[in-house]
């Protein structure tokens, strides 16, 4: 199984970022602690962060077609870009949607998603951890989805 | 450690709800479950459920005490329960929103909690896997706080 | 034919209500026209009247399993008990809204319901005569239904 | 007593339109549905159905100085028409509303009528069987109006 | 000078209508105080009233090219007849619109004129008095732009 | 008969505002064409410009015992003064309000008055004119009133 | 004469509850106090709080039959209790609502109090002091009502 | 093939229109160079053009058992009429609709379509041409569609 | 202890104002009343009303060194006078705000109130009463921050 | 004649994308079918298509001083990109606006157009056929502008 | 050249005010420095300040024929003031606006300067330096004007 | 003292752009004549374009760790790019944001920035000069705060 590990904008300067609302870990840190999350699980993860929408979405283009499924933490771009949201719609792989600060008890425009709409799930508010969370929930979502 | 499970109203009677938005578990199964996942993690679950805002605020009152955490899905009260929202404050405790269903990709009135802005983070959209993966993030946020 | 007959908050002091809304009737006189009406039509009532949105609820999941359709008047619940539009989806019955005075003709929170979506449909404004006329209509909906 | 029956836009082809909106009636069907009804009542119906808003008021003004109520389904004309608020207001007749469809549970723009403000009230949801339900709640009103 | 006094909706039934709002006068009353006005201000009128939108931009098309300006109360399509405001537009004359009742003093709905925008201005609330003082405005307003 | 005119902010630079909006007009010829007109009518005519709030309502305290009407343009305090409205309800006067513009042709701002909700009636966008179709219609109301 | 002084959600907790809103006394101890002023006042209070807007219904349907007056502190009910709105108008009983806490300079959702509306007054910010100035301003206004 | 050529009010006196907008095209010319299209694209048209909402619906109504599709300019009907809305739903019959202007340059009020949703597709900004445009449009649809 | 009293806009005509809502006292009785209130409670008034807004700024700033608190009630210029707002902030003395009326029973924009978020509390809907009310609310508040 | 024929972000994945909004062609395809149809109107066609926002400006700004014209579909980029607006503005180069779906029936999002202001004009929902019409109407407009 | 340098409501206690915000400068500290700042850039300044918005329209009026350009820091009344707006637009000067604090990152209100369209241009947040900053723009703006 | 200076999309081809807006200066223009400036003001800038979003938020990365502030005018990005606002809060460094026209006096979406709240200040409408403006604000600002 093969899963994107998809991050947006300014998650590559995790660790810099405000503590009280991302936590203290870097965003390697991160990958290193969700590399052995998946081998646990069986799967393979392929990693990607750029500050460029449209970086994201050709990186989803070109993986898509060997890919199971997609965690994204889409950064700032969650709330306006109307661009990723097609092509995650576009990739027809089963998304979670994961953000390390709880945005719904942060600023108005930060408490919407264009993008969950079209995701299995939301995870939120558990710093590092929601992703390891996430990566659970995608990889137990696909499986059982497969078993149909 | 002592979680409080909260369910409000309408989710007792999971297994005979809309199965393509809160899967086919029942809240016992849920439940039964939840109890594994607690012994691993080393807590105890009290659970709870009702139909009645004002039970569920009694029950938080009471507990609130004795109790490490609170996990809860609120059912529809997520939409309006400000009553709901001050017992969550007031209980001093670490709490965890989660939903069955992907609020965010269903109507209007669903995709706002009133609850989530108290919580330390939700988690929507993977059917009962949502109650275990939120025990997970609660007890780590409890042992996290602990060790400061 | 079981049809349950539900009466929300403030329902049982009709009578000492505003008369030009509600009319002059009380929840018993208005009970005993109904029961002719459903003698009239083949059908046997069950009452219940609840200033508790738990109890309401609570109310539906249990007689849900042994009735035909529900009839509603929710009162002021109509405009906010989201809890109550997810108790009625998820009993699978039938179910006709009524309302004693005209809801669109009164103040902008009333002009709204937030139950009326999830119903066959409603009828307002006519007193008392609201409900003979929702029985009537919710009873003949069932017949309906069944010789498909 | 005599009472006009008002059909707006579109309701001529009823029959035609969508099943599970409006049910498979046609207006003929219903109009000799409701003049049963309304020899039942001792009630005289006079029938009018238009797609001309202008129409319709034309028919109100020039009718009612000799009649006693108004049952009316303005189709989509209850969204905006105000020119007919006021030509139902001017008459000085009490109006019942009906609609064939649960106006409530569809598009945003039907579940507001400029109308029922100024009716006595209104019935939606229940096909052809409204306008038998509102004839009859009209007659009992216009009847227990006399007897005052 | 040929001036089109147009009437919108429900104004042939002024001296039925609500007194408080619209004054007791009739239409032919207030038509026939016009024509004194006019004569006084030496300029020729063309009275046209209709309930039918559709009729009165027929008229406008008709009578706009041998006339020179319009004074209109478009009744209640003052509030939403986008297709009254463009006959106006095309008439290329110059318009005053006139209200019985005070317009900004009722109902929200009654507050918003479509048609305002494109007049030279507007007179509310002095009941018929409203006519002759527009018919003044306006043949004062013609005169003054041919004296240029 | 006394009748209050009253001018608010800027209005005292008629003349020098933009000709398009306010006509060529100061406020000295204007108030010396509407005592011509005053006198016509039989009616004595207080003039009072200000550009402080606070004047004009110290000035409405002042005169409105010995005043029979009131002709005011607000001039932008229409679009905010809530002062301003309060103390014409606290005069107990009769009020007409006039514009020189077409305020509903111009800014979104300039298009609500808080005040025409307490006025007789409203007369815009006739320049100059505004004024002495106002005073007609003021005196006209008062006569009336007075008849009854 | 008997005054019911209720409180709702959460408000059995004062004590426990944010100082900086709340203050620091308990119910109790504000209980007390009032007692005392109900002394000196000449008034019997009997005192009810609930976290069940259900029970707040039935309590003030079964004493309001015995009660001259209500002093109500609904807590979150302020915002969203359209049925708690209903039980005081049909109590037919002159009402003062007090908050411990200025709601006004708090979340947007505490500004808007749909009970406002139906009371004679409200006292906000002024901690545990609100209650004995609510049931002063009680008092005095039965008191005046009565001499009329 | 048979199509329906519908033109909404004011688009008569096209030509007479501000041409910035609308071009210099009258009506008559637009149908001549549509009639050598509907020549090349092998289809009869039947062109139809009112002033009136409800001479329109009739139009459809009578006019669509024998036709195949319809091509649309509903004027300033565009924006506020849902009977128009309906009649094309009822026709059952593929719709484009076209516009002289570019709708989205325009006042707000044009740029919303309460027809639109209901539609193939919009065509919009290019003075005559959009008719022919749309008309080739909707013939290729029409082909497409009996292909399948 | 000194305490400023101030009344905004209108109040100095209290006795002529509308009684339903301002009671039938006028400024100087109110004031006379809260004189022996304030040597009860042992605090010296200054006492204040003006129509400018600009007047209760300057009056602020010359005071606010010399004084111990404020009592106003702002009048209109409660629902828009941000400057009046900034003018409290710059003070630094503690402010409770009353209200003759019940403003959350009267027109929209009298239910918001700029200032209160400022503000210790507010007090509205008591008549004269609210002042002493408030004053009581004032010093008491004043003594208990002395105390800390 | 150089037309620049831009696709936004997703628009290369045409083929695979949801065929019901879509179409079933490849942008391949599209392109293609353009090229013939841009050598029948005589113009040279230069295709580019781009994930990235800022590569679309990129484009746009080094082409725009060698072409004449620009046909573009700016996939989601429609509803947000404020800066490709800008960037279409300073090209000066007449722009038609082309989506394959109808976007005006799909999401509300989707209905938004913030390029659709600076067009000539837009065409939705003909699949693959929006871009050769669009071209026509492009290449049309053009010519008639040199014309003049 | 004259420049008018003008500050509204509570700028007069700068150096009181909060700090954090405005700065410690008092304004007459501001006001010398500015005077240094118009003597190095060539240009006399006429300063003015007033807690009253008719005391800064009057100065605006009697000045704007002897100067040349206006400096205003317009307090609270950026928020609200259309007498203001008005005034700045008659004075026919170029006008530019300063702010102390970040209107931007502030309250709500604070963010909307209803001032803001009719002047040069706006400077905010930079203390007292953003009225050097202004006075250097609007200097050089005149010279720029006049080399035209 | 090294500020980063940073112009977002489509400012490369100022000069090319609307003047009345945007003035006549290229970008080379101002950059040559800001280096000029920060010679005096004894800082050296790095310079910065480009229309991706993505791209400045890498530079913003890049060389925050080496600046002391940023002058950025962001282009069309102010009004939406919550990304570029994450990066400048993460760059921990003082901003300034500048805007050659007067985005207050242009349509509404461009009266909004999502930027400003993290800024220290806006500077907006003075062509050219608002960067040399701004840069002498930012250098000020940060010797300020370095005395501290």
């Amino acid at each position: 199984m093969r899963i994107l590990v998809i991050n947006g904008p300014n998650l590559n300067v995790l660790g810099r970022r405000e503590a009280e609302h991302y936590g203290v870990d870097t965003l390697e840190t991160i990958e290193r602690t969700l590399i052995e999350k998946g081998e646990e699980l069986g799967c393979e993860l392929i990693f990607f962060q750029s500050n460029h929408e449209g970086g994201i979405i050709d990186f989803i283009q070109e993986e898509a077609g060997r890919a199971d499924g997609i965690l994204i933490n889409p950064g700032a771009l969650t709330h306006y870009s109307y661009s990723l949201h097609d092509a995650l719609v576009d990739s027809g792989l089963p998304t979670v949607e994961v953000h390390l600060s709880n945005i719904h008890a942060r600023e108005n425009w930060r408490q919407t998603s264009v993008i969950a709409g079209v995701t299995i799930g939301q995870i939120t508010g558990f710093k590092a951890q929601s992703y390891s969370l996430g990566l659970e929930a995608l990889v137990n979502h696909i499986r059982s989805q497969k078993e149909k």
